[in-house]
């Protein structure tokens, strides 16, 4: 078990990864907060909650519960959470808890950020892209419309608490999505975690996901270096976005349907790699071993029918576009990108048809 | 024209009371916004559209509009107001001017400070309330059904422009209830304040708004005061609750229809006041000073039909009571006031009577 400190601009806060992490509430909770409150989901909640209860000592903590699923990610949800909450007696000194994955997360963040004006939150996140990174930071949101985190906040919880036990009930799909994040963590903090990750591959299975805990503390170690460094996006920050450019905009040419978040950032990843490459950024060398890990981390839906076009068009409307332009976070080596922002459209078109071609004939 | 500075955690900012306040637009706007978002409703916007452009600068700002009234402080409001920023091409880096009294500019700096996680503010009131008390010190909230401001964030505004010549066109009632609130800011001030109000009372009419320039900044800088020692309410802010304990509770018993929010401070004011008295914190010489000027400043809707048993059981669902209790703001003097966590209820239940009793036999 590892416990990691963010530092943010108001307060300092534990990350604690790894088996027994749970327990890291114990002493946390009793720091007088009027109550607490569970924010989950049922199905996760019937099978977890009789060990977290018995970890964290949350025996008396009241529930809310949402269904899951992105459609919760809404400001319905949010009025109908705090609804709730105002039911159940929650006031400006209860402790909001989030058990769950990315959904939760940042609905129950944004709620705490917001209710009453702001009460305290603890993250624990149940898949991986959570523990390793969504639950970190701060970030809240929920969509509006077709707009994905068009609505958020900047809010620290004051506790990370990630078991990776949990992540056992997780099915194949969705536990190996949720390394691609972990890659892209990789790439951005070098060989030392890239080579932790190619020596995990045979254990990229849900069913021995309580033996990750080294693995995944240090893949959320990289997000813990960025934000303490760069809270709210002033720049450092950004670089987290590698692979998400293209992946936001596969997500979206799909109607986030088709692609897991994690499945969608692979493929951000090998469009990224491939553009870095074609500029001239990256040597090949470099380029093929990033290629080579994400392919051994699973398989990802195909992209091969897609209208190249499309997509394309699809990507200035990332919001971390300023004034209509899209800064690209590009790898230079394993350890090293760069934020670049002016790609010439023709390199980014070459790139994304270059993947598609190598998902063709597969 | 005064420039008062308020000092947050996070930014400092100026509030600009007094003819030409709008002025400090000019200035303002120019540095570095990809573009500006004038939030405001029809009516008052017709109205004051020409001279407000002229003198702020600001004739290519995009316009959103939504319908007066309470109803407008909603997060379905706020999801409607953000997909339209959204269609008008808004960025992170595009600023938010909220044009109009306190529910547009609690909806504004909600939606400011969520939109893309947070865009900068300029708070332009255009009521008396929202110039001396609510435009200042960065709280925002929608409200979740009955309950108001259930849902809010601290944000504080970049700049806050009020002019008095705006306040011309308030009907009579708004344009007084707007002084009760004043009258509340001399009771925590202390006498300089209070003998301003009493000098002003004959000129409380709208038409001769524009000359209140240098009694809207003094009692404005009341609240700047103590928001700049106290942004979130750890303490002192409290005191800026005043009133607002009766205030709302007799808010609630009537629906929110019956009373102008200033006149149910109007009320509290006088409860709070008969309070202090019964306790034994104020000399009834003090008590009677503040009673008369609240008389004058104008009518209050009546109180004598409501059940007394009613108004008080809504007394503790005030957001402010923490685990249950009411701390309740009493003045001991014209310029001190007093937090107390313990008061008995017999003594509250005395006071709304007297009160009540007054009030019937007027």
């Amino acid at each position: 078990m590892q416990r990691l400190g963010v530092t943010s601009e108001t307060v300092h806060y534990d990350v604690v990864v790894g088996r027994g992490a749970w327990r890291a509430l114990r002493e946390f909770a009793r720091s007088g907060y009027t109550s607490v409150f569970l924010l989950t989901e049922r199905g996760l909640w019937n099978h977890w909650q009789e060990p977290f209860l018995r970890s964290s000592g949350l025996k008396t903590a009241q529930r809310v519960f949402v269904p899951s699923g992105e459609a919760s990610k809404s400001l319905r949800m949010v009025e109908q959470v705090a609804g709730e909450l105002l039911a159940q007696g929650a006031d400006r000194r209860s402790l909001l808890v989030a058990f769950g994955g990315g959904v939760i997360g940042d609905l129950g963040g944004f709620v705490a950020s917001t209710y009453m004006r702001g009460i305290d939150c603890v993250q624990v996140p149940t898949t991986v892209v959570a523990q390793v990174d969504s639950s970190i930071g701060g970030k809240t949101a929920v969509n509006v419309g077709a707009m994905k985190n068009l609505i958020g906040t900047f809010y620290p919880p004051r506790l990370v608490a990630a078991d990776p036990v949990v992540l056992t009930t997780l099915d194949e799909r969705a536990f190996r999505s949720g390394f691609f994040e972990v890659v892209k963590h990789a790439v951005l903090s070098g060989p030392r975690l890239f080579d932790e990750v190619e020596c995990a591959l045979d254990s990229l299975r849900p069913e021995r996901a309580a033996s990750l805990g080294p693995l995944l503390a240090h893949a959320a170690s990289v997000k813990v270096d960025v934000v303490s460094r760069d809270e709210k996006e002033a720049g450092l920050r950004r670089v987290l976005n590698l692979g998400h450019t293209f992946g936001h905009a596969l997500e979206e040419a799909t109607g986030y349907r088709r692609f897991l978040h994690g499945e969608a950032v692979g493929w951000g990843l090998l469009g990224a790699v491939r553009l870095a490459e074609l500029l001239g950024l990256m040597s090949p060398a470099s380029s093929q071993k990033v290629v080579a890990l994400i392919r051994r981390v699973g398989p990802l839906p195909s992209i091969g029918d897609l209208k190249a076009g499309r997509v394309l068009k699809l990507l200035p409307r990332d919001k971390k576009a300023v004034g209509g332009r899209i800064h690209w976070v590009l790898p230079e080596r394993i350890g090293k990108v760069r934020i670049v922002a002016d790609v010439p459209p023709a390199a980014v078109g070459a790139a994304f048809r270059d993947i598609q071609r190598a998902d063709r004939h597969e």
